[in-house]
């Protein structure tokens, strides 16, 4: 196969464009493809101050690259979830990638923040590991780039990422969050007048135009250094059976996940604009007691957000007696 | 495993509904779904004169089976596609259901009536085996019932078929089709006063609420011989690869399949349903010139429907001088 630009021997194939690349066209390609997507959505401009979520994986730092790249004013945030081994060498990796690109890095560690680890938590509440880690990522994502005045915040979240949330979504017909599910989010405000201010900041995600093959192709042509092992607490994570499923059928046909998620962004997402506007329970959003992030008001009841209340629930069975929170502890063991 | 109604030794075991059953009630169970189905959806009456589509496999028979005991008043209708021995079986095994239960049958054959069998259509106009098929099935069951005089067209599609049909609707988001696929579609009456008359028959799906492994323990229970081999022209059909792909969603999580669908039906169809009532281009519905039939009126030219196109380009290259047909044929050969 020839490169589709140069005619030179092609090191990468998309087969979704019917395409061919060679190093320098594909890295190109796949800039490309990012600033097309930032442009097309809207999602930010050179002077804004973007903070970029870093795992340490290919999607978060090949990104990191390519905005620097484009020109970006992007800092790196990793936030260190406690997760053994596989949280050191990712948190050493974004350091390292920080400190060879001259990068802006903040490094925030949610045992300091709130004193336990995404395990920890998971073992405290009984909660599946992937939903406290999505719980506390998004809220620290959201609080440090508030607290250190950031614009925008940027995530690795791929094709490939989407389509499997966008499955997710339709096959149990989540109206709210497909009313939700844009490659960019706007800032939520809370209050009026002179009490306004942002609760929410702006997410974007410029990698939804390229899969994690292609992301995992650019990282490695860039040698770029990324973890490469999986969290080791997302085995049977249903997310991966639906990638799983939708690649199966990418496999047969081509297109298939662009086809997907752009359509829906196309011709079906404003069909479901009003259920992430307006819950059918006409609930009310407003500041979390606690913290004052925005949360939904379900009853008359004092209003904590799911953070909080989760936080509060971790806090006190860790500072139980030891017989009952070690019984709790073994039920619902990882 | 015990059965949930008598605690006797369980023959079937539904994982969805978490229930085992004995002989009598899981067949009591079946009948239950396609008498909820028909309610819940109202779909016919008992004083409504029903033809349902019999093409000699489990899902009909079963359905055929089920509506007699449940007293509707159902004539069996077998259209001869012409493919072969598979054919000629699925016929013979329709025409022993019927006297065995003293049932009504009528049969008609594609190429008695149209001069071109399903395998000869797909060859001389270079349309997918599938595609053809399905053209001839809707157009031939609607003018059967038209003219028998028939207030529904009853089809044996099962929960499967309809969540295989979802998913490609789904994955390519095809919003026409989204506005219009439930278990029920009403007649459709072309021409006002005087000259209205019903154009497209009432089309009702009973077997919306079981799985195809449940239509086809239900008839290997009751003793029905239907036939087993699958058409010889599906393979690599793509609704094949949508239904192993929820198949392998709903073996990790029984429930899958009727969730997607009837989550569907309860919180998604309205918002689809402008898009199956007003098309984007404000296309109008007239009679097909050549036939009567409803058919959508793109420009300003004659408008005929896509089954007497598609005859008439069939009929003209079976007539053509042989060469040039020949090359025809060897290129769009199944």
């Amino acid at each position: 196969m020839k490169c589709k630009v140069c005619r030179e021997h092609a090191v990468v194939d998309i087969r979704r464009h019917n395409a061919g690349f060679c190093q320098d066209h594909f890295l190109e390609h796949t800039r490309n493809q990012v600033a097309r997507a930032i442009k097309e959505f809207k999602m930010f401009r050179t002077d804004d101050r973007l903070l970029l979520a870093v795992s340490g994986g290919k999607d978060s730092l090949a990104l990191w690259d390519i905005l620097i790249d484009l020109g970006y004013d992007v800092t790196g945030f990793y936030l260190d979830l406690g997760i053994g081994g596989y949280s050191n060498r990712s948190k050493a990796l974004s350091i390292s990638f920080a400190e060879e690109h001259s990068a802006k890095l903040i490094v925030r560690s949610i045992e300091s923040e709130h004193g336990f680890t995404v395990p920890e938590l998971s073992a405290l509440t009984g909660r599946v590991p992937c939903s406290g880690c999505g719980l506390n990522k998004r809220y620290e994502f959201n609080r440090a780039a508030l607290e250190e005045g950031f614009e925008v915040l940027v995530t690795g979240h791929n094709l490939d990422d989407e389509v499997a949330t966008l499955f997710g979504n339709v096959l149990h017909w989540n109206t709210e969050m497909l009313g939700r599910q844009m490659p960019v989010l706007n800032e939520r405000i809370l209050g009026e007048g002179n009490d306004a201010r942002v609760a929410l900041v702006r997410k974007a995600k410029p990698l939804v135009k390229l899969t994690e093959r292609e992301t995992a192709a650019y990282a490695l042509l860039r040698g770029i250094d990324y973890v490469i092992e999986e969290c080791p607490m997302v085995e049977g994570n249903t997310q991966h059976r639906y990638k799983h499923a939708i690649t199966q059928l990418e496999e047969s046909s081509p297109g298939t996940k662009s086809q997907f998620y752009a359509g829906f962004l196309r011709k079906a997402a404003d069909r479901f604009r009003d259920a992430a506007e307006d819950p059918e329970d006409q609930t009310e959003v407003v500041a979390c007691i606690s913290c004052g992030a925005p949360t939904v008001r379900r009853d008359s009841h004092e209003s904590r957000c799911s953070f909080c209340k989760t936080k509060a629930l971790a806090t006190k069975r860790k500072t139980e007696p030891a017989p009952r929170h070690a019984a709790r502890r073994g039920k619902s063991g990882a």
